[in-house]
């Protein structure tokens, strides 16, 4: 069974890689330059996906700069540090970026269907703290009907499915989960800042680090604070 | 009222720029690079919207060529000619690009809530003997699901609205419309082919050319044949 991965490089999506290697499919691994701040964890899709040994992995190219929106794609806007994981449950954060979810989810779409694809997996979670829109089920569900009706995979025969092995999961769970499959933890990236190691400070990596530490674990990646 | 228009350069979209300023819009346009056969309709993209003297134009770059599955997209797959309109109602196109609407709506969803505008106009258009699924009105809601349940501004307050003024228009109503509404035929681009003049014998270049005959009305355009 093929199946088309977004992986960022990150934690999640690079669990759900493993989980989806381990559901028996032949990975097609899909990561997105849009120009985001952190670009540097496009290497570390590429190493992760490498590691796994997946079929192809394509990057996308686009540039969500161009009207910005987002801390994440607007270097006037500052990302958020050292927020308690109660602060970060508050609100939307400024690095929510408008529809970006919705624009991989298009171009996995698009890619599955050309490759005859069965599966898209996603590594989104609507329990992270994260508050993001487009991580949540009900949004997951009304993607599953535009792959349905938006395609004529889906229209002459059966639809491309969104697997969301994440999705009611604690970041501790998924770390336990990650463990059990061999998830390379050292090779992977969540860092929002552009340095060359990890910020420690930024929500990702403070998400990351509270989930090793309330696991009494050792996140093996070297951060700068 | 702010509104994202997307808009190719052909007849139906230059239409619903035309009527989305007629409603009173404050129009943004937005065209796609996608490395198309036919890119030169993005040159009459950015003459129509000049001529229309709309606020800004967006030109997003990314290659669909990545994976190809469209005649549109893949050299080795040949353009359709000379069909008849039976003919082109019988199946879904090889000139169908798989999920680009999807991809296109997706990105005209993160421009409208970048801007804060209310409405995304697309002159899709479920009777112009096309097939594809990517037009229909059950497709359309399906994305407006997506509109509402994938951003911060459908989460917070009122969803940003896909208007398709053409849904239901038989592509001579569409030709009457832009009469009424002064559209610019010459400076628009239909045809499929890669030439300097309009093919005049690829599906795009016949359903055009079949409408305006319909009407007894002359293209003003140059065709090839």
């Amino acid at each position: 069974m093929k199946a088309v991965i977004l992986l960022s490089g990150g934690l999640d999506s690079s669990t759900i890689l493993y989980k989806a290697q381990a559901d028996g499919c032949e990975c097609h691994t899909i990561s997105f330059d849009y120009q985001q701040r952190h670009r540097r964890e496009l290497q570390s899709a590429l190493t992760v996906a490498q590691k796994a040994g997946i079929v192809k992995h394509q990057v996308v190219n686009f540039d969500l700069r161009q009207w910005g929106g987002s801390a994440l794609t607007d270097d006037a806007i500052d990302l958020p540090q050292e927020r308690s994981l109660h602060e970060m449950s508050q609100n939307i954060p400024v690095t929510y970026v408008p529809a970006r979810n919705t624009i991989f989810l298009s171009f996995a779409l698009g890619y599955a269907e050309a490759i005859a694809a069965e599966r898209v997996y996603i590594g989104v979670n609507a329990l992270d703290y994260s508050g993001y829109p487009d991580c949540r089920p009900d949004y997951i569900q009304a993607m599953q009907e535009v792959f349905r009706l938006g395609t004529k995979q889906g229209r002459e025969g059966e639809p491309i499915n969104i697997v969301v092995p994440l999705i009611n999961l604690k970041k501790t769970e998924i770390i336990q989960l990650g463990n059990q499959l061999g998830v390379p933890w050292e090779l992977t990236w969540s860092c929002y800042a552009n340095g060359d190691v990890a910020c420690g400070v930024c929500d990702s990596c403070g998400l990351r680090l509270a989930a090793f530490a309330e696991l009494g674990l050792v996140d093996p990646l070297a951060y700068a604070s």
